[in-house]
């Protein structure tokens, strides 16, 4: 996969404000924040999206998340907050290396906005669609 | 913590399309699809937030995302797609029960639409942030 700012970043070479290192993940203030805390948490491991990602790598992050996530809470004071990760241009993917967003959300203004069109699952094409992923699991 | 229909889906109680399920973790289609393929992965471990689950059932969810992902882009042919885990209803938290959602992005449309109030980080903010929650990791 070509370089990255964020592969960049942990073979540190490009400094961070660094929140937390351990042997598969790297965390770090994001340098654009939408919301004070905004942070970023990248597996070590090269990986375009999260569907690429090694299973250790990506248990890794989970593991780290909540802690990472209480000491943001209490830092900022902010209560409510998301963790967002994009796979591709078409899902707002801007840097192509593997990243979980964890977004602080203070007010209707700052942090992550979303939009939510849903609709109505039809049976039929949830027995569809789980017959399709199931055999792939 | 209060009951919610994803206790009740974990206890068997309400049915779901099952995607995958194991020790620790239940993943599902959301009934109320933003595009088809849209799936929830639950732990089974009652938590409302993010920062109040146990590391063991995070790196379970972790652990488990790269597979449901690969699967459900395969049966839907979809490239994109976003994780998204909404923590307090300021954050648009809907069911108290901590929940990540996998939801393909295969036009502007369908998926999940963003809204990215982005600044620059101040360095002296970044500064005095990384102090704060470094002491707390």
């Amino acid at each position: 996969m070509p370089d990255t700012i964020f592969s960049r970043i942990i073979r540190g070479e490009i400094s961070c404000h660094k929140l937390y290192e351990d042997v598969h993940v790297l965390a770090f203030l994001d340098i654009n924040p939408i919301a004070p805390g905004h942070a970023l948490v990248v597996p070590k491991e090269p990986a375009v999206t999260l569907d690429q990602l090694s299973d250790e790598a990506a248990a890794a992050i989970g593991r780290v998340l909540p802690r990472l996530c209480r000491a943001i809470k209490q830092a900022t004071g902010t209560e409510a907050f998301n963790i967002l990760q994009n796979n591709g241009s078409q899902a707002h993917q801007a840097v192509h290396h593997v990243h979980f967003h964890i977004i602080p959300k203070p007010n209707d203004e700052q942090g992550l906005g979303i939009r939510w069109p849903s609709s109505k699952l039809d049976p039929a094409d949830g027995e569809r669609l789980q017959q399709a992923i199931v055999p792939l699991m």
